[in-house]
């Protein structure tokens, strides 16, 4: 599949950071931006800019707040093409900083919401589009929310200056035909709109909804290194590049940022196709209760754990 | 997704056998067998019926051969309404034995073949289907054919007795839409037969290629306990049954059985996703070489083993 839109964002640090509460070593994420860079990669992400106020940085790493400071001083000396984004929780903004873009190494801004709080991603998609970042919506998990409330948030972003929405699949729920509707319902709401996709693996079927998506004209996709992220991870970055057949993106140095990074860290904290978070995707559930499940020593108790969730809540 | 032809068939022993020699324990087997019938599983394959000439029992487990006498044996005092199958390399018949249909336990006979060897197939479906069995036909390796070739033995099949063809992906190297063409082109050639699809996770494809299959009417659907097969190994199991929502399966004596004895297997031996493997699917290429690759002390140096393999060879 080669087409030129196309672009692809590494989300390795941001969604990563969340199994190691954003504790990433300056040397990882300098040898993953080198690695992205020489691979082609369009954008790579390194965090949340979150507020200090409301995640005291006793218990974060730097690649929660993304400082532009602390970019700077990692990706200092390194040739690269590749653009920066963070990510911001809209509905947790305090007294989070934006310098105008031109005196930031952030190119782009993602605003992460649910549909109840899209207010509050439309305020800091016009604030970041006026300092002149780059802009995308996050929506997170759509599979939970009602279509008109979800169809009145696109019809509102529709009138913003945001300049990619994403098709985000949170729970890992969603299989190719839903994948087709959704891209399809955003298209159609948000006419001029780049749309994106990022997929979650509960399912192993993050690969194949990312391509789903590409088939429907999204142009913006997410993944990370061998699938790192939060339980079951995402779209694996090297899948989707070994799939993509533009000749500008190169395969080899991120082969070679997992041999000597990722297969490590593997071994220390755990992400992948694990039963628990593939409960919680059929049933359409948040991870939550997949991570607590496997905290106690009862953790590959997996009959156990479908029986408990399967059944309605009362 | 509910449709009463769907037939689910679990390989686990048959192709997880190809990563130790067929060496599993009776009580594994007697394990599986009792899960696989409490969920509701349409078919179980115990392994192949493979000659005792050309592949002298000295190297194997009994589940080289499948000898109906080894089959009762372990099934023995389980209630069940499971059928089961054996696979026989069609090109590979020697001495083999087979009884009829109605004095053994084997349900199905599965002949598997290449291209070229569609003739020693359609002499196996014959002769088993006059002994009473149920026929099917694998083709392998269908990713690196020429498709006049392919198409002719399709054509060839059409005039025989077999039940279902198989869309097989022996490399792991097939996407959605290539899926789709393929069973379309089987179901074009094969008016009147059944259509199967058997899929390799290489690029983590396999079990979204199986719904591709299907949305397309594919009625033979092949997994295995957690992937279980050789390399990347095959669709889950667990997966498909998560998905199909035919109330007769029954997903939580599956689950049981992966905790109880897949997880503690997968210590020992090695499949799932694994580089290398990833590397033979993108260029669509026999395993054998990231066989060789995980054997050696250089198994873990992803890029090189990449960048060997994805020059044409001289």
């Amino acid at each position: 599949m080669y087409r030129e839109q196309i672009k692809v964002l590494d989300c390795t640090i941001r969604d990563g950071g969340l199994i190691n509460n954003h504790y990433f070593t300056d040397d990882f994420v300098r040898a993953v931006y080198q690695a992205l860079s020489k691979s082609g990669i369009d954008y790579m992400e390194f965090g949340y800019r979150s507020s200090r106020e409301l995640y005291p940085p006793k218990d974060y790493g730097a690649w929660k707040y993304c400082d532009d400071q602390k970019i700077r001083e990692v990706i200092d000396g390194i040739e690269s093409d590749i653009k920066i984004s963070v990510m911001v929780d809209s509905y947790r903004v305090k007294e989070q900083e934006f310098a105008p873009a031109d005196q930031s190494p952030v190119d782009m801004i993602r605003a992460a919401t649910y549909v109840k709080y899209i207010d509050s991603a439309i305020d800091l998609i016009n604030k970041c589009h006026d300092l002149g970042y780059e802009t995308t919506c996050n929506i997170m998990a759509i599979s939970k929310e009602l279509e008109p409330d979800l169809v009145e948030a696109l019809d509102q972003l529709a009138k913003t200056p945001v300049d990619v929405v994403y098709v985000v699949d949170s729970f890992g729920a969603l299989y190719c035909e839903q994948i087709e509707y959704m891209v399809k319902l955003y298209q159609q709401h948000l006419p001029g709109k780049t749309i994106g996709i990022h997929c979650h693996n509960n399912q192993q079927l993050a690969f194949s909804n990312t391509i789903e998506g590409i088939i429907h004209n999204a142009n913006y996709l997410d993944g990370s290194l061998f699938g790192i992220g939060r339980g079951p991870g995402n779209c694996c970055l090297e899948l989707l590049i070994g799939f993509l057949k533009n000749p500008k993106f190169n395969l080899t140095p991120i082969l070679k940022v997992i041999q000597d990074y990722m297969i490590p860290m593997r071994q220390e904290i755990e992400w992948g196709y694990i039963i628990p978070y593939f409960v919680t995707g059929i049933l359409n559930e948040h991870p939550r209760f997949a991570i607590e499940q496997r905290q106690t020593e009862d953790k590959d108790k997996y009959a156990e754990f479908y029986e408990k969730m399967r059944l309605p809540q009362e």
